[in-house]
């Protein structure tokens, strides 16, 4: 097996309403059955005309700007400065939604296809029925990542070949099931092309020859595979959107116990947590005993059934209106480290007889 | 321009001190000036017996495992179940620091080489010295990343040829200055040859021929350039792992007002965001004007120098011992809605002749 990577040169500047089946037929006359076409999404926007006009320079162009990329958002994952990363409609998580400003006149941006697979597919489709070309297509654009200096270019569309390989179930020579088996091949074929298209579109598709993953009958499942729902993506918000979002959540804590018993360690971890930062001599204690807690706990107004442990609050004396004010700031504290620990509380005056002057259903 | 992606086949297993220059060279003794070697880490790895010993199954495997990624481990980015993503001491963020069981025996770990542009550089030089090879060198591994699914190969480490290629500076034909400018090429180059090594390193060494961008004199600066410092990253914690330091930050919130003037707008915000959860009739009243907080402030024992501002609250009447500890509670949720919007402050006794309970000098 070996890999070649052609450039297609001569493809020239693309408008709204181009086939782009028919340039690059025409600028590669020698295309084969089996071939990968790396297309720069750039022009594939160009000729499906998604593009909108822009004032050229000054503050109207970024208010026009901040526009469109709120209409391109479903929803903002980070952002810094002036940079903000969003997932787009398609669910891609990109700088400025991919939208574009280079390559196009200053007047216009361009934006991603809107439907990068249906694009792929329909590109496919004309390549085999109006030039009887048997073709994978790999739809292309430029992204960062976290961790990573530099950009690399991934696919945002795909028909013809799976977006993923996968090697589930192989074994390797020392009978050991593979750990690694979901390799995003269509993104290593769209940085492939990458290497020989350049940034300035002069080259926007290239051809990788000579990979066998090509389909010759179904489209497949396309790009879409490669997107990850944000439920399940241990990154789905930026670190200082996310710190953010603690706080925040921190400020409207649910007054309430949780239905596990918490962890006796994580009780006394939160306690510490906050120790430096509450009123000297402020004691909380946490009452673990059974019977102890039952008999305790058995007058409270408003014991929630659910709860399973108990947390009992005194301020340092003298206690005049101030303390206890300062005392509730300081039991607020020690709810949100438990939070932190994930265990959830509620707020309950303290039993009858007790020293305490606050107590925490756990 | 074209390039050529070709396979290294017949290097079979290689173990502890083998001559990796000598072990290429021979099995591809058709290797030219100007090419890239694509080398698989874990053949660097067995050459220079980064292998740990560990039980072959059980929990004393589990255990084995669990200390040689903590060894491994700089720090801790982000965990889910038994997954742990973390960044190695070279700075890489991966999934379990690289450590793989997969080709190799199973009572044996394969650790990342300890510094892979040093293994590139050696592997270089030793096929220009012994072998009289100017090529790229190329040390590869196996990442996923945040937000799209499957896995893709890049660069640990290179030498010959610079990680990155800069377009800084260059023009579109429209005049426009390019926007997307560095290009990760050696992770591109690791991608492409991932596509025909596969994965059960029969072939771990792939060739891209006919890359432009090979240096003929000097190692270059290595994939270290690659490493985003953490500092500069806006996903340097799991998303769990910043909403939970968001509720650490808010248990242990330091009590001082922060030197610059809040927005007004952010301080409404803060008190809306609580006005939910906190006790019904609970008022915070935002004084904003001079002359007002002058007066009033004045007299508030350790009013803090640099405070800008004034927040009056006032526990719904009629108030009791346990109403003065959920005044304090929801003071402090609001100071925290308060830290969301980037806001320190300080809790304080009310203005003497203030209706209040409370004050917060922000």
């Amino acid at each position: 097996m070996r890999l070649e990577i052609l450039p297609v040169p001569g493809i020239g500047d693309v408008t709204e309403g181009d086939d782009l089946a028919a340039l690059i037929a025409t600028a590669a006359p020698w295309l084969r059955d089996g071939d990968v076409l790396v297309v720069t999404s750039k022009i594939v926007s160009k000729a499906e005309g998604r593009l909108v006009d822009v004032p050229a320079d000054g503050p109207e162009r970024l208010a026009a700007r901040d526009e469109v990329l709120a209409a391109e958002t479903a929803r903002v994952v980070a952002s810094r400065g002036a940079t903000r990363i969003v997932q787009t409609h398609h669910g891609f998580v990109m700088a400025s939604a991919g939208i574009d400003a280079s390559n196009v006149d200053k007047t216009r941006l361009v934006l991603l296809p809107k439907d990068p697979d249906a694009s792929a597919r329909a590109l496919r489709a004309a390549l085999r029925e109006r030039h009887g070309l048997d073709v994978a297509v790999i739809i292309s654009d430029t992204m960062g990542r976290p961790w990573r200096n530099g950009l690399t270019d991934v696919a945002l569309g795909v028909a013809g070949m799976p977006a993923i390989r996968d090697h589930r179930g192989e074994i390797d020579p020392y009978g050991n099931e593979l750990q690694l088996t979901q390799m995003a091949v269509v993104d290593e074929l769209a940085g492939a092309g990458e290497l020989i298209k350049g940034k300035c579109d002069q080259v926007p598709v290239a051809v990788v020859r000579g990979y066998p993953g090509v389909a010759r009958a179904d489209h497949g499942e396309g790009a879409r595979a490669l997107v990850r729902d944000a439920a399940l993506d241990l990154f789905s918000l930026g670190t200082a959107e996310a710190t953010a979002a603690g706080l925040r959540a921190a400020a409207t804590l649910a007054d309430g116990p949780g239905p596990a018993p918490a962890d006796p360690a994580a009780v006394e971890r939160a306690i510490a947590a906050v120790a430096e930062v509450v009123a000297p001599d402020t004691v909380f204690t946490h009452v673990t005993d059974e019977e102890v807690r039952a008999g305790m706990v058995a007058a409270v107004p408003g014991w929630p059934e659910r709860a399973t442990g108990l947390i009992l609050g005194a301020p340092p004396a003298p206690v005049d209106q101030a303390d206890l004010v300062r005392f509730g700031a300081d039991l607020q504290r020690l709810r949100t480290a438990l939070a932190a620990e994930g265990i959830s509380s509620a707020l309950l005056p303290p039993p009858p007889g007790s020293p305490a002057s606050a107590a925490l259903a756990i």
